[in-house]
């Protein structure tokens, strides 16, 4: 407890554990997670060169995105285990700053919500990114992973401010 | 190819694939990998208060930062398998600007360098940080996740320069 | 699209994404898959004689189909994940051409199909069988794994027909 | 025991276990294992039209394959843990009768063999083929799934004769 | 079939299946599990002054047995998929005969109860706290693991007899 | 530190994190671990009944403890990475009081000792007998989880004395 404040995830006795959520109400619950990859030029000319062709690195990133979100619960220790309705990844490529903005959202209907399930998306993909382009970047920055918006269940919606 | 360069994980059909590194030599490899993690003052005060108690939020975010380094090749797709000699994150916390900063720090002696273990490791702690805190400060945002430091294989040492 | 059919794994911007089911209703469904193993009189014999003892090739076989089926969507990228209410896998042992039939019965109640649940057990169990033999025939082949037969959801019943 | 074959996997009370590997020698190993997928026109052009594109059909399933691979000691029981120094898929496409070939190579420098990790590569890839065609076609048959060829470790080099 | 009981896992024919679960009622689910760790005084005394400090032998102990519960049907072949509402992990620490008794509670809203999810729990809890203490103690001894309580579903309430 | 003993675990900041061992002589490692589950005479005919029949429960929990060895990294938070070469286990029953010892031995030629590996086989074995006959006897009591040997590394051989 802390002026009024407390984890959601410490027990009474004040452990790490996690918590009871078979009283709340099973709703539709969605969540947007983005973070912003900065690269040199010869690596973003890669990217966009190569994403008119087969190996596509964003293609693969959103895939290890999508596939990173039904593993939420077993990167993060104390998130629920859900059965997520949708997972999208998309990618917007920037010539001006030589970046790649990455968004991902997510949606389920249950009792837990799934902005951890986003941001694990939003991370991996950009962390792929990454992998795919450290030969010719090992510099690459990966940035701003934020929360953008959720919606659904108790503490009903939340929208980010945009910067 | 593009002005000599290319991705490392295409083929000569120009496909994603998981390259061959079996000609590789074994040498000791290591990376550090970190970022910086940005919240309000009452997320802050909480990590603070609750890091000399049981429950601790960094301890939780650590043993999550190190099991997710154990888990990179399931989660990077075309990233070989390897068996980590040593996984170590720790943290460092700045009451200026109220942020944490997340220091991952990977070693193996294999054929292919840790770079992706340690980045995986400083995500995953970060996004770990951000699951507990979230119910106090749903805007917490995770920046500047970066590789710090490379050594080992052929393509030598690698370090970031200071900004 | 294509002659008015699209893949259902594409979004509206063309990309491969896990499509949202949340307006899917949750019935009971249910599906059938199977596949055919042949292999030499050797290795034929042998899980013949081992099925009257311990260490039994089927039983081995059919728990790796089992567990499997329950990593259906780790493994098919973008399959929703479900928690299966059953899953029977049996076996047609045949003298005359020295094959196996693998049939994986899958259930759930759920607002997406288990047809890739049962393709995933039968497969598994399969190449377990092929695993465990492969000492003695190297040359076993697995063949014709179908779907044999779905029911629920919105696309109603689907049965293959006999060949 | 069977006519002075017995089962690789057994010990010597008869029970099914992992057997012992370490006075093994550590070679290159190699193996490629292959299937093919028939399905009607209408799935085959969509996989045609939409390999020239974003969400591309086989570069989802490559993907799958790739990282099911990894996966191998995980899903088959009684197979030995290792690090994959290579993964490769390749597919042939096939207008005469609208199949699709998949070709998995492994590779490694271990203590056993990496035919099961060609075999599962080749099986996920062409599972996902299936989910990602399943709404139009849903009579895709996959067939022949094989172990072309394996060479290392003492039982030496397997090549199938072609049928 | 034995003198009117049967194992639960067994099909008609005799072979162990995932049984079919869909025929049951969703409702609340809990169970209790325990076991008893006995080690030396040294490392006793470790646990005990460790657990003031940063790298809490206990608090990592938790994590571990959290993580694991939602792995139980991973691990155990015939057990249903479930997401659980809830795991909490306790420690009793005792000063007469240097024991941790460890106690699992787990929740659930579904078809199947949560005794395996509670046992795994306790087990892999402890043999972290094993994993980590083994530098000063082999000898530690894990003892008495049981189910304590179950409650709901058709089998009603179980609750274990103290001895 | 404390009398001069410190956990294996600990960095030198005190936090629990994954240590280095490639300063580690690659040597051959091996331990046996065991367990003993005590149950009603209903549940042990059970056993014993069926283990001459397809559906062994005996079988099933091999398969389970196997699978589960190879898991050990991902289950215990600050355990090594390594690729086994061997996993056994057996079982002994006992009609005097009803009860089976699990013995699991496990090996590899490693920088890190199997202890934890052996210990992870005995106990998933002996939860998965316990899944199969909990709806005969919800009593079963796994005891005495040992380890029972180990040998190789720096700190040598350590056989548990009988008691």
């Amino acid at each position: 407890m802390f002026n009024g404040k407390k984890l959601s995830h410490l027990n009474e006795a004040g452990d790490a554990n996690m918590v009871d959520v078979s009283a709340k109400t099973i709703t539709a619950r969605k969540a947007k997670a983005s973070c912003k990859i900065f690269m040199n030029e010869t690596a973003f000319d890669l990217v966009k060169e190569n994403s008119s062709k087969k190996g596509d690195v964003l293609a693969v990133a959103r895939i290890a995105g999508i596939m990173a979100a039904k593993k939420t619960s077993e990167l993060i220790p104390l998130c629920h285990q859900l059965n997520l309705s949708k997972v999208e990844i998309n990618f917007t490529v920037s010539d001006k700053d030589f970046s790649i903005i990455v968004m991902a959202v997510t949606s389920t209907k249950d009792r837990t919500g799934v902005e951890m399930e986003a941001l694990v998306a939003a991370s991996v993909a950009s962390l792929t990114v990454y992998d795919m382009l450290k030969a010719v970047d090992k510099g690459i920055r990966i940035t701003d992973m934020v929360l953008n918006f959720k919606d659904g269940g108790k503490s009903g919606t939340f929208a980010r401010k945009k910067s």
